[in-house]
């Protein structure tokens, strides 16, 4: 028999035991595993729902009846193999494109970027607006928000009241069930209730996540995650961000707090990160980290409103030209780097990682050196590492996956009853 | 748009695109949730079952016919609240204890321990044999697992022909599905094929996992996941293991080898691991690493066949009798460990983090010191870190987690067509 533990805090039970709680949701309902795999497949016929699902042809007919009754799916004709224009066409499933159009906004230091998109992710219009690299107050957020939200409505010759939802990215830390923004390095305050001050002020369901969730949810629906059901997406530019899928959705944690692994500690007392706390892998390999050892390596004050990407760029150029300085700052930042993905690999042993933001133009990140000491810190286990993808994508795949967030929210608004997406 | 990736490696995909070969298996089949469910119950109305599962009355029906007839379930009355004897009692589902018998074992460095369970988890026998600490070729593994099963047999009064599998946990890195070992401090060879060996000696199917697995295992079936969803398990012993249970189910990534956390590196070309890497989290906290730097603190010569457990035990004692080497040994190793499991708060944000293990009676693994480490470490949100439960439990605990292991594999075996359990 197990002992007793020291401190009492649990015990082993065994048996058929009492009548406990009712566990929290082992799978969602069936229409929603319907609309989802609907959803990622394009088109896919019933039968082949039902066997993939494991359940009836029945209870798929009736998933899919709800699911066509909401508007949020549509019977398409497909050839089938061999048919060649001969006989019936067969009767798959498919997203009706026009049943909702939402707008996903990215919200950086630099710029904020704007998209609209139909149910099936198709772009109806875009909009970038620069901006100056500094902190704001939330009031200035939304005003951002608001002028961006306009623009991008006026270049698609639409109004507020034709789109259903607005997904919204920030960088930090971000609860997006709750719709609170914990910590951002755009704004100056700590725990804003971000969604429900930005939904009063669009007049819109507006839905926030960690941008760094954005660009997972963007390969969720419409990149690798189509075809691959365990992946991360690790996120490096002005801060380090992780996504993880996990059978093919998001995983979050439990609080929706988890996947900072740009703030898990990879020296004990180490580099200041901008959180606050020493050690953290950004500290090491995103754009502040860099910059502020590339004033000394190029001997550059500090000078006021100094962009960073030109700091950086210079960096680069003098590295490429054989500056011992520069070199050391972009190998250093490379084995970081190394250690934070040989541990996601520890950690996750994913399917494949895919390595994105616009700093992956610099091959450093991505050199063979850095893929040589990836090897030498995952396990030996004797198989292939799994592989590395570059997706050097800019600001718009970000904001394509906030709008993937808005239209996730949409369909589970329309699919979980009980659950409103809260609009003024 | 999205840009062309610069590798193209991938790209951007959208709209109803062709139809893509099938993916693997989002959800189990129905039949095997609602064993899930019933096992975690213990006992459970059909009518709970299918609001719980999202789904018909009648799915359920058909799933739990199903499941009546292989044997894994059978009806059970259970009283009505407010009935108090009067009226007929309702009935429930609950798992038929006799339907299987299983054996678990777990290998360690310093005794091999046995449980025979019934398929509801209760203890029907148990034995351990105290070893050397030495690593084994397969061989002797294997003889060793034989004499072991021999002996609990006896003492249960049973034949092997009365089992249905063998759960069999070692440390190290192992591929359950495959049944492989690709390494492990307790066998010299690397990549074994432990399970097929296993199952060919012993004439009984055995399924092989790492020993921090089992102790998840015993948790999910036994422990905490009656209660929970997602939680942590972390294990410190001779080596630093995890399990992580998501969805009140194990993960264990996408090839079967993650969850390595003993092997995430906490310091660039730091400390040596025994599996030969620098840096690993288990060089800083393991036994191992402990006693290697207690002989030098202690003044002590490291003698042939000095036992671990004695040199930790003294450096214990000297810490605690104001030994200043001994103490900072502790010391050190708390605050790794407080690396680690800050590590494993920011990634994935768990609703429990469970440390288990004998070694957990060494108080200053979870030392206040370590807690406010921990604090200073974990990302802040201004939300309370999760709790964090101490389950000093000894090897019987880790035997249980084979026995759940087996019961998974019998029961996945009866629940998966298509899916056989190998046995001579």
């Amino acid at each position: 028999m197990p002992q007793v533990p020291k401190d009492g805090s649990a015990e082993v039970t065994k048996g058929c035991g009492p009548l406990i709680p009712p566990l929290s949701e082992i799978t969602r309902p069936l229409r929603q595993q319907v609309f989802d795999r609907v959803r990622a497949a394009g088109q896919i016929p019933r039968v082949q729902l039902a066997k993939e699902l494991g359940v009836s042809p029945a209870s798929v007919t009736t998933a899919t009846q709800e699911l066509m009754e909401a508007g949020l799916i549509e019977e398409v004709s497909v050839l089938r193999e061999g048919d060649q224009g001969r006989g019936r066409p067969a009767v798959a499933l498919g997203v009706r494109p026009d049943a909702h159009r939402v707008v996903g906004m990215k919200l950086s230091d630099r710029e904020h970027t704007a998209v609209i998109v139909d149910f099936a992710g198709r772009l109806i219009a875009d909009d970038t607006i620069p901006r100056r690299p500094d902190v704001m107050d939330l009031n200035s957020l939304l005003d951002a928000t608001e002028t961006l939200l306009d623009r991008v409505c006026a270049k698609a010759g639409l109004s507020r009241s034709d789109l259903s939802a607005v997904g919204l990215g920030v960088p930090g830390f971000v609860d997006s069930s709750s719709g609170r923004v914990f910590w951002s390095p755009v704004l100056t305050a700590r725990d804003v209730a971000l969604s429900s001050a930005a939904t009063q002020r669009l007049g819109l369901p507006v839905i926030v996540d960690n941008d760094a969730n954005l660009v997972t949810l963007a390969e969720l629906w419409f990149g690798a995650g189509r075809r691959l059901s365990d992946f991360a997406v690790v996120t490096i530019e002005h801060g380090v961000g992780m996504g993880y899928v996990i059978n093919h959705r998001i995983y979050r944690g439990f609080t929706g707090l988890g996947m900072e692994l740009g703030h898990t500690k990879v020296q004990l007392d180490g580099a200041l990160c901008r959180c606050g706390q020493r050690g953290c892998l950004e500290a090491y390999v995103a754009d502040y980290a860099l910059a502020r050892e590339a004033t000394t390596a190029l001997n550059w004050t500090n000078k006021e409103g100094q962009s960073i990407s030109i700091l950086l760029e210079s960096l680069y150029d003098h590295a490429k030209a054989g500056n011992t300085a520069a070199r050391s700052i972009f190998r250093r930042a490379g084995r970081y780097l190394a250690v934070g993905l040989s541990n996601v690999i520890n950690i996750f042993d994913p399917e494949l990682i895919i390595l994105s933001g616009e700093r992956m133009r610099y091959d450093y990140l991505y050199a063979n050196e850095t893929l040589a000491e990836i090897k030498n810190l995952a396990i030996a286990t004797g198989k292939p590492l799994p592989p590395i993808e570059i997706h050097a994508w800019g600001d718009l795949l970000w904001a394509h996956g906030a709008a993937a967030l808005a239209l996730s929210a949409v369909s589970e608004d329309r699919l979980l009853p009980g659950r409103e997406l809260a609009a003024q």
